[in-house]
């Protein structure tokens, strides 16, 4: 066992504090990894405030963890002490279900081992997050970082960069595939980054007109103001893709008027009631609409070293870890482009 | 030009009557048509009582139209006097928009010329359906009735047929796929059969225990009862493929709930509202809810031919066409099964 400092949270209402947890003994298939930083995602606001119904505390958010390796046990294979290394959403899963079978662990039938507010696969050991100065993980759910990145821009990548390469990439959005990113937070910048990467002419749809600069910056090629219904006619039928990251109260039914024949919208946001869909929204154009969540631990590393062949990273303001209670209270007022990364030798 | 006696509604509140129109004199690439079958489709009821908003009147309905060639124009290739031929949805299109040219002129974006309650690609020329004696059609739009299928049994294929068939075929369904079909009346009963056929793991989700016998006797593996709410935990996860039938308000994400791993829901059927769709209905999992129209004319023979191959026709209740107000009356109580065919002959 080993001591690691970390933040966390006592309870739903607790700001995050000081906190020390052990972490389990090196095994034969383990790497430890020295966290330096760690990217706050909105989904460690809505688990810390206890917001989804399923929050166990003490928590430990983070779940976009890069660090350098400092142990690995007898039986590890990729990864030796000074290798830089990441974890993300996963540490852990059957590995034997369907889903596990295909490289989806995210979807694993018995649940997989999340990297916080969850269990290891005992289902008993409480896991926790990477707001702490260390992590050890099995080899299988440890991912290799590019050496050419930014460290602290690349944590955002574990779960911002995944959660939009894995449905761009399993739609096949390609090069002149006609791409609409709905929303330029977290999510919609990476969104727009990997797919104009992609090779695909990428329209950021976005309420804010004064996110347009920003978006043509990091790669889109048009704008639409969502804002403004004009934009609906006039980009009817425009897509082959649309990614929509947004999870505030909005009408699909207008967004998959702008989709083309056999169009497939995705969603990656959830907002916080279900969304009336009309068929004919559907049936007319063949459309699709579906969900996509994370990626498997096989795609996440596909989309690190596309990541590093493409030299993209995420927009990130550094903080240190004492700060991470006011990164929250500005995350809910959308003060922040594009993410959080709290540095780690603050701890 | 040529008579052909026909039935008409005169008003969204008239029953349908005699009535006599005419049809085009045979063009170069037409084919004309002694009709002798035409199924009813629930579209009919909803299109003669103006409930779409966009009828015209006088209104001939019927698009699932069977009968022999009686002259053909001099450029015709395919049909001949005395051949079997039949016309569904569809009776031109621009044939030159992205959709036409991937033969899906369901979708043609210009709109494609419906066979009634719709206007030629002049805009100006009404069209009047299959209730009636004859029809005249351009070759690109009729289609060839495989000999052995009973005439009148076939009638069907060409709505409820290719409506079920195609999102059968786009999605890939095939030898060992699990495949749900909710709701068994029209589309239903023909979406069991074809899946069927198409060596698919077949189960039946009713709310009528009823139906049992008859969705096995078509061809269904198993049965699950959708009115008992047990019904979603034991098939929870179950299907590959869902295709929804049903016009009724139900609940979408129930449906989806029994959808595995990167599974797809397809809506044939529009509810009178919107139904709420939850996010996380569709990101647990990869899911897709999409939609799909009739199909082209390419994919119609291709069904038409399946059906052939399979001995595949529709369970009809062949009636007089002077019963036909009584039959949309019958089909507003779902008293029929699964489909009424008018004997043109009675005319």
């Amino acid at each position: 066992m080993s001591t690691a400092k970390a933040y966390a949270t006592q309870s739903a209402t607790s700001p995050l504090a000081p906190f020390t947890l052990e972490r389990r003994a090196v095994g034969p298939k383990d790497v430890e990894i020295e966290l330096a930083y760690c990217g706050i995602c909105h989904s460690d606001i809505h688990m810390a405030r206890g917001e989804w119904g399923n929050s166990t505390y003490p928590m430990v958010p983070g779940h976009e963890m890069v660090g350098r390796v400092t142990k690995v046990g007898a039986e590890v294979k990729g990864f030796k002490p000074g290798d830089l290394a990441g974890v993300g959403c996963l540490v852990d899963s059957c590995r034997t279900c369907g889903p596990c079978g295909h490289h989806q662990e995210q979807f694993c039938e018995q649940g997989a081992a999340f990297s916080y507010n969850s269990t290891e696969m005992d289902r008993v050991t409480p896991t926790f997050g990477g707001y702490s100065s260390s992590v050890v993980v099995d080899e299988a759910f440890t991912l290799r970082i590019p050496s050419n990145l930014d460290l602290a821009a690349a944590a955002p990548l574990l779960c911002a960069g995944i959660t939009t390469y894995s449905p761009l990439h399993h739609w096949k959005v390609g090069k002149g595939s006609k791409v609409g990113i709905v929303g330029l937070g977290g999510l919609g910048h990476m969104a727009v980054k990997i797919a104009s990467a992609m090779g695909a002419e990428v329209t950021m749809l976005s309420t804010s007109k004064a996110k347009e600069a920003d978006a043509k910056k990091l790669g889109a090629h048009a704008f639409g103001l969502t804002s403004d219904p004009e934009t609906f006619k006039t980009l009817r039928g425009r897509f082959d893709f649309i990614l929509d990251t947004i999870s505030a109260p909005h009408d699909y039914n207008a967004y998959l008027g702008l989709l083309g024949l056999d169009g497939a919208m995705v969603v990656v946001g959830v907002p916080p009631a279900p969304t009336p869909v009309a068929a004919m929204s559907l049936i007319g154009g063949r459309k699709t609409l579906a969900g996509s969540l994370i990626g498997g631990i096989q795609e996440t590393q596909a989309m690190l070293d596309f990541c590093g062949k493409h030299g993209i990273t995420s927009e990130i303001e550094l903080i240190p870890v004492q700060k991470v209670n006011e990164a929250y209270e500005r995350m809910m007022k959308n003060d922040v482009r594009y993410r959080f990364v709290l540095d780690l030798k603050t701890l």
